[in-house]
């Protein structure tokens, strides 16, 4: 039990700050030898462990931000795309933290869908009679400072729209005219949803854009707690579309600064029937264009940049309030970004860019003085999290529901990290997109299944031949060797480690270990019942 | 869709009687080619299609009853042993049914439990507001007349217990003394817990014995409804423990007369690991002994006996009533039973007599007119009955959740029943069991997962080599073929239909399929999302 391992000195951890990115890859960041600067990522690495193999359990913002709010894979917690509702048996880090009495707070994005229909259904009209539990199943157990989801103009009652508006951004739709949009060189208004007006500058000021306004609230709520505990769930939305950027972020960079794709010829031919679908879709047909990366690349870098300087202004005020001390800080994404890799746009597909993600721990107890600093190697899943944070503040695990490891193990170099996991899994439910209607199926067929350990990358298609790619001979992902003859015995090993985890899930979790271990072969001790007894 | 072949002459489907038994296994039954004569269901099974390979999903009651219930298999519905809270977010035939109009009534057992701390969890005090769907959820969408799970002394307010005691058997514990509880030869009393005194006759009449009281009301019930449509599960305790039968029941039959166990000396040689531990259970060391065996098996018989008995005074009704024109009957078992079979005594195990159970359907519609009185070789499982329910009402078919297939395709020669599935599943989870403490495990280490097709049966067991057996050349299954060179290949495809099913399980539940078909590439148009254009 690393809970038992927390220091209980003047470094314990009192807070939580998790911050998330929004469609943030790895590899494009100084931290993990990128072409971005990152120098406030890289202090807060300096403080805690960086992953460099950490990885997310859906390359989609809503099965990917469940298991991080879950601890739990999407087979478990069965949030398998956008807005699918979370079934009403799940629980999230918000009913952990909030039975504790410290409510998680959430400035930001969650993208969470409660099941509205499910709680009539169960509960009838008195679902909305609580107002404060229903607000907390509304949010997925988050206690909203402001939920921003981006992506969408406002709505009337948000904040962050009032707040344009008091700033003089006059308008009915401050966000598209201002924040996404730009003019172009004739003057003409330009909108943000276009890939070809990337480049231009947001009418929005930096001080006034999502990033800077989430992280001023950020600063704003941590000086207002004072001494009181909090926990805060910092969520940007950006990297993530529409791709614009204020002056001077949007000119930081040029198309001669960016990574070019990783792609290569052979993957248009004969591709695998998924990723050939993937292919025609409408963002992978304009970034497989050579203006089009070349226009969002530099965007993507501009808006990465702004995060980190963001991000030091609110570690300055850290340092200086002492709440780097007593706060345990986790930093990632909920997936990474293709941006024309593999003939891709967007995310989902499981290569590498789309699944892998950066991730630091700054753990401030004593006990893990020892790792400050260090890039660890060991692989990290989306599911981590959850139980890192219950373990930090020595909560019950909840082990006969969570899926993931607690990362105290690695930063506090405790005994658990002598048997970490040797791989990770992921998961794609392609129903809801156009690769499905291209390839004919039905919306329940269309299941994806990935193991990645440090050699090999297994997918499993529902109704196709799976693929394989072998990383250390070909770590671009290239060469599908999903049919190749010489491979036949590694498909079946990962196979055969995906049913093994497949078959283990936690499916039982109305009852806690301890309640099945009190009522294994209890039935005369605690009901009466002699069985079989001559 | 087979709801759109429902005759709707005088013969449509109005009513619904789906009547089980408990721990009856099939091939006992003359209308299996068995020694007990069952005329009763031989009669019934004219009227419609008998099925003579029926298997439930789990051999336990638990979770069998909830594959019965949901339409799911236990890895779905996730009630994975006795007792296991029902996951919130599942929906039962009681919810289909009574959302249309019909509530499902309830005389016996269910074995239900509720989740009442996740509901607690989800809302507060306001759970107990609605005094009608709490009590739906407290039944599990079952509207009880007398929910009797039998097997215990009923509690206070059971109606059964008072009309014992109206009947003149005068007790506290009526049950424990007149029902289960029988005189020894010395004029002692003898409990009805201990296999000794099984074949003792029961101190309560057969008629005030609880399959002929369940009966009894079954008909009132019937009777008071006149042409009012109903649904009813009419569920028997019998012929689970505790083991007694009253007269003459009791001694219908003698040792001579029962099937000797199906074991060999060569299963307690060095057997698979699981196999192991559950041969070392009381009740299987019991039934090991010849004098256990000899002692149960003739009362089972004659509990056996009389359930059909009492079937027969309930079709009698049926028949007066013109009932049997309109309703739709099921009957079948929760599973099997074992009593020395492998030198276990229960049931849970995959052996056949544990899984395989009696299966009738009895369609009243024309269209199944020329399925009458057939015996079917198609594979069936419990998850199978809801669907069969909901076509034969021309409800919902819930197919983003229900994981069986409507039996209507048989009796109605359907095309779907030209794509009839090949194989049936089937899942143990031995957490609570002793078994697991003999095996040193956590409670999350216990998963057995069966695929059994015409030839094979292939067990995976967590943390153990799998089992095989090979039913054409040993269809007793003695010779365990898991570990055999030779049948290396068979086993991979067998587990490779493990995996399959396993990952192609209906987890998304929250969505219906329409309204994935509706989401899909729907962004822009129902969102006002634009991705990837340039």
């Amino acid at each position: 039990m690393p809970t038992t391992d927390i220091a209980t000195g003047t470094r314990a951890v009192r807070n939580v700050l998790f911050i998330m990115c929004d469609q943030l890859r790895a590899d494009y960041l100084s931290l993990y030898g990128g072409r971005i600067p990152t120098p406030n990522l890289e202090r807060l690495a300096k403080r805690g462990v960086s992953f460099e193999r950490a990885y997310v359990n859906s390359a989609v913002c809503g099965p990917s931000r469940t298991s991080y709010y879950t601890g739990r894979y999407p087979a478990s917690h069965r949030v398998t795309w956008n807005r699918v509702p979370l079934p009403l048996d799940e629980q999230t880090l918000g009913d952990y933290l909030g039975s504790a009495g410290l409510p998680l707070r959430l400035l930001g994005k969650t993208h969470f869908v409660p099941d509205r229909a499910g709680l009539a259904e169960l509960a009838g009209a008195h679902s909305q009679s609580d107002p404060e539990r229903r607000r907390l199943f509304e949010e997925g157990g988050f206690v909203p400072i402001e939920r921003y989801d981006g992506h969408f103009e406002p709505e009337a009652a948000s904040p962050y729209r009032a707040y344009l508006q008091s700033r003089g951004y006059a308008s009915d739709k401050p966000w598209t005219d201002y924040v996404i949009g730009s003019h172009a060189s004739d003057g003409k208004f330009a909108s943000g949803w276009l890939l070809r007006n990337a480049a231009l500058p947001a009418r929005v000021l930096a001080e006034d854009s999502e990033t800077a306004y989430l992280t001023q609230r950020a600063i704003d709520f941590i000086t207002q707690q004072g001494d009181t505990p909090w926990a805060l769930h910092l969520s940007y939305i950006k990297p993530h579309w529409p791709l614009k950027a204020p002056a001077p972020y949007h000119a930081l960079y040029g198309a001669g600064d960016c990574d070019v794709p990783i792609r290569h010829a052979c993957e248009r031919q004969n591709p695998h029937p998924v990723f050939g679908a993937y292919q025609r879709l409408e963002e992978s047909v304009s970034f497989a264009r050579d203006e089009v990366w070349r226009t969002a690349r530099p965007v993507v870098m501009g808006l990465v940049r702004q995060i980190d300087d963001e991000l030091g202004r609110l570690f300055d005020q850290l340092e200086q309030l002492g709440r780097m001390d007593d706060t345990l800080i986790l930093f990632t994404s909920d997936h990474g970004d293709l941006a024309g890799d593999h003939w891709l746009g967007e995310k989902e597909y499981f290569f590498e860019p789309a699944i892998r993600v950066p991730c630091i721990v700054v753990d401030p107890s004593p006990a893990a003085d020892t790792t400050r600093g260090k890039v660890a190697p060991e692989f990290v899943e989306s599911i981590d999290m959850v139980p890192t944070i219950l373990a930090a503040l020595a909560l019950d695990p909840r082990t006969h529901r969570v899926e993931g490891r607690s990362l105290l193990a690695l930063t506090r170099n405790l005994p658990a990290a002598a048997h970490w996991r040797d791989c990770v899994f992921g998961q794609l439910d392609y129903a809801y997109r156009e690769a499905r209607t291209f390839l004919g199926r039905g919306p329940d067929e269309c299941q994806g299944w990935m193991v990645r350990d440090t050699r090999y990358k297994y997918i499993h298609w529902e109704g196709y031949a799976p693929q394989l790619f072998d990383l250390r001979e070909d770590p671009r992902e290239f060469h599908d060797r999903g049919t190749d003859p010489a491979l036949h015995g590694v498909r079946g090993a990962m196979r055969q480690r995906l049913f093994d985890w497949l078959s283990t899930r936690k499916h039982r979790a109305t009852e806690t270990l301890a309640q099945v271990e009190a009522r294994t072969h209890a039935h005369e001790r605690m009901m009466g019942i002699q069985i079989g007894k001559w």
